[in-house]
């Protein structure tokens, strides 16, 4: 641990803090020096660890003069508070996915956060997986020509492992749209250069018993004049991840014993045990996740290209040129979310913007509305608030 | 072979009658008595074979007496004039798909059938391929609840393997869409109960040696409410018979080496010379396809329903359901097409439809025409001459 570590204070200790919690942990460049949590179990736990100060408001963090950039990990709905009030505070920010749950949200905590001058960046997010990059950076070079489509489709259990009732009602930010989808978004976008122009979904809410939107199938055109289909379903039933070499989402062994399991679960508890059961993922009271073999994901993503197709894999690219195949791997390090951390720190320390700033995020928000609009109005959705993958065009 | 066997004259000796020749020699309940080609080694090879009449024209063809119904092999644009004369000839017919390119000629032809009371049945297509009849038959049991999403992706070479030069004109009935996108079509068709009620798309053509469309995205929904999403790209990269247990679109194995074939065997080909390399994959002059291990299929497709998501293989169905996944196995035949005959044998016998009659094809390739103009004018097309998947409401 260095002595000019950034000094993160994190808001909210729950499931978003569990998955940091490798990364942070193996991070010499960060120090994690406080938190903000209501559940004073929470709070004796990050004490007792990391030997910070603890608060049971976000406010009082946003006032702590030892801190560097407030890590926001609260349910959706209160980002925009939290954003606010680490702007006030002079903080830079990083708020995990999404950005915000209305656009008016999002446009307030960008306005707050440049009147601040402080960075504001949207994550984690998959977007910052290893193999996004890789592929990301492959494309940049020029060498297999623009990107023309890209598919991206998604099956997981999402809507049936535990939740507390507000992501379950689409209004509060419930839903695959602004939990799921704003990672396929994110990725999709930053693959055909960010600037999507318009949109057209449809979107399923098949379980009465858990009625938000399960589900999508979303076609995006972009001002590069790629294209591309989004299919997203949380039901539960196939896993896409058979797909991904049967790896999951935070790059563990997938083992088909698993199977059904998620609902399984559910279908047990008694009714108000639900968000319960989420709280014991929370910091301080669940099992943490092992150092994972391979890299994070979200899903099989195919990106045509003119010479050739890139299909990312939990381990890298691999490479469908016109006349042979190759792979190439991307870096596995064993903190998962590194590139957050690169991300963070070329911000906080020489004011380098990641393509994940709070405009970037409010235009993949933008998407996610468009999304439902569009299933709900049946007609394309014309994109206004969007921007490039590169920071310079994000500022201009 | 008994007497009664369905008496089939062939219009067009080329590649699709080569596909179909197994499944013919195969069959007792039908004979193959005569053809019209007008190439004399191909007539002079079918009359070695079968000892049948030969003609240079399908005019002539449509005449002879001891013909029931007609095969018509012909190239696309060829199809409305070949139905209309076996219609006048008061034969049952059989137009490989698509239909016709135009929809002018798709008109015309299912009225000329109708005029003359003689079955029109639009086949082979991979709507026919046993895993698809499966899944109708278990979406049809009710026992999943209704079908509510498909996804249905296919990445080939199609736009590399050896092409007349109208192939690679969209106008004339070439590219991806009236070849290929028509087999996807007619599959998530049936699996969404037949009546599409608009279609969003964007296309690609990529390839300026190659200029017609090679590649699609398209978003469909149903009067039932269902949704699709349909993505094809013919442009030789990721195979997505990978994901199909790497069986290809015949039913025989993939291997690795075949990797990057179609594209290098093009490249070294004489301008002109490609018209002629197709040709020897003809009647009488090219290799036959070997009795497959598996079923024929068109690439991953996945149908959620309610309670289940079905994943189609070259060998059944994978039933993924709220609790327990499972196998259910389609039939596999020796004659891989053997569903087609069932069909012709249905018609012609009992008078029975399949539920790819003229205006079934109608629909399909009405779809086609709305995915090529919604890329073309940016808008969602709302579809007109839809049908249902059986054929009371056909006729109706
Ligand atoms: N990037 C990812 O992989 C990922 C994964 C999970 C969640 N998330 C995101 O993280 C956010 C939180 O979701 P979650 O699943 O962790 O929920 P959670 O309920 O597990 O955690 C939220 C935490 O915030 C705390 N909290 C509530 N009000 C607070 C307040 N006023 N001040 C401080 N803390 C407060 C809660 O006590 C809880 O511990 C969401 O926006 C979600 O989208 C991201
Ligand atoms: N269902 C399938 O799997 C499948 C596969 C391939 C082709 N097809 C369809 O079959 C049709 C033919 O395509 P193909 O690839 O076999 O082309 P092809 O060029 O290999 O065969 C067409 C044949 O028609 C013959 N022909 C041309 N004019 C004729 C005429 N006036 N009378 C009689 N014969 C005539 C040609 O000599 C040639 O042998 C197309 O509509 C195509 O979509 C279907």
């Amino acid at each position: 641990m260095t002595s000019d570590a950034v000094r993160i204070g994190v808001a909210g200790l729950g499931r978003a803090f569990m998955l940091m919690l490798p990364t942070f942990r193996n991070d010499p460049r960060i120090k994690l020096v406080a938190a903000a949590a209501p559940r004073a179990a929470s709070r004796a736990a990050f004490e007792a660890e990391f030997g910070g100060r603890t608060y049971a408001t976000v406010e009082e963090l946003a006032k702590d003069a030892d801190v560097d950039l407030i890590y926001i990990a609260t349910p959706h709905q209160m980002h925009a508070e939290h954003v606010d009030a680490a702007a006030r505070g002079g903080k830079h920010i990083l708020v995990d996915k999404p950005l915000a749950v209305s656009m008016g949200d999002a446009d307030h905590m960008v306005a707050a956060a440049e009147a601040a001058g402080v960075h504001l960046i949207v994550g984690p997010s998959h977007s910052f997986d290893p193999p996004v990059s890789l592929a990301r950076t492959l494309i940049e070079s020029g060498e297999f020509g623009a990107v023309r489509m890209v598919q991206a489709l998604n099956y997981t259990d999402f809507l049936y492992r535990p939740r507390r009732p507000e992501e379950l009602r689409t209004e509060e930010g419930g839903g695959v749209l602004f939990s799921q989808g704003i990672h396929q978004i994110d990725i999709v976008r930053l693959l055909c250069g960010g600037r999507a122009r318009s949109v057209t979904a449809q979107t399923g809410a098949w379980d009465p018993d858990r009625p938000t939107e399960g589900a999508y199938c979303a076609l995006m055109d972009f001002q590069s004049g790629a294209f591309a289909s989004l299919t997203y379903s949380g039901y539960a039933h196939f896993d896409s991840d058979c797909w991904m070499n049967d790896v999951g989402e935070l790059g563990g062994p997938k083992s088909p014993e698993g199977y059904g399991q998620a609902r399984k679960a559910l279908r047990d508890l008694d009714p108000g045990a639900e968000a319960q059961l989420k709280s014991t993922r929370t910091y301080g009271a669940g099992r943490e996740p092992l150092a994972p073999k391979h890299n994070e994901h979200f899903g099989p993503i195919l990106v045509s290209c003119d010479r050739a197709d890139l299909r990312l894999t939990p381990d890298g690219v691999e490479i469908f040129a016109d006349t042979k195949r190759s792979f190439r791997k991307a870096p596995l390090d064993p903190a998962p979310r590194k590139p957050v951390i690169d991300a963070v720190v070329a911000a906080v320390c020489e004011s380098i913007s990641p393509a994940q700033t709070g405009r970037w995020g409010r235009a993949s928000l933008e998407v996610c509305h468009a999304i439902l609009q569009s299933a709900e109005r049946r007609k394309t959705i014309l994109l206004t608030r969007q921007c490039g993958t590169t920071p310079k065009e994000i500022h201009s």
